[in-house]
């Protein structure tokens, strides 16, 4: 499968969303002037609402599976849910 | 496997150590107070620099994964890679 | 007469009701945290609205009589307005 | 004596001045974003260090005398300096 890497307007980008949607209006201030997001070369109408959230959710369930296969291929079951920080 | 969720103090943490190791130190003093990260119950020394990165990374590597495996469970192969906001 | 000084204090809060008055609020937001103006300790119900540009004016019109006035006392007359900033 | 009149440009080109002097270095990017310093038509290389303060200092001042002189001209003594913001 293709190697995709993200860049770094595109994490920008998401990050600035986030602020925006949750209300954290004056942080989304000063990052959209301190990050230069106006000149951003995203294509800004293609991120649905709540893309970074979604981009980690999924980066989470992803760091699981990495760990619940071990090396012979089989499914390890856990008892508890991982912790993204954790 | 179990279900795991993302809280806002986490994620809200992994953005704020990405504007710091980033030199957006603008956008972290005023994210930092209007998030008020000092009262964050993330158990922040757990947390590798370049995580929120890292996390988006799998996150989009999940994302092709998922399509790329179609409803039979074939690998499906791809010419070009994916992009984070496409 | 007694000598009256400005506070840091007082100045920073002055600053604080004009940002506000003048609506940069993402700037007062930023002010009222990183010069600490919940913790002043200006009697801030004193402070009437446009205080800030009302003291400058003020001591615009002080450095103009300053300058009017000459050594012997005499009261020069000038053509044109003096300039804050000049 | 001619009636100088302060600008919007004026005072905040001295506020900002007065962040960046004293230090408030997360507030003066913000203001200078969101008030646009950098195309203010004030001439800057004629502005001194100090200059916030020392206009609102003889502001003050002027106050002062204002209220030290009585309606016949003459000069009343206080026992106490007035505050700038009572």
């Amino acid at each position: 499968m293709a190697t995709t890497l993200v860049t770094s307007d595109e994490i920008n980008y998401l990050i600035y969303r986030y602020l925006q949607e949750s209300g954290f209006q004056h942080t989304a201030f000063t990052f959209g002037m301190e990050a230069n997001i106006a000149k951003s070369n995203v294509n800004t109408a293609s991120v649905p609402p709540g893309a970074l959230v979604s981009f980690l959710q999924k980066g989470l369930q992803y760091t699981e599976l990495e760990q619940a296969v071990d090396a012979r291929g089989d499914e390890v079951l856990y008892d508890e849910p991982l912790s993204l920080l954790n």
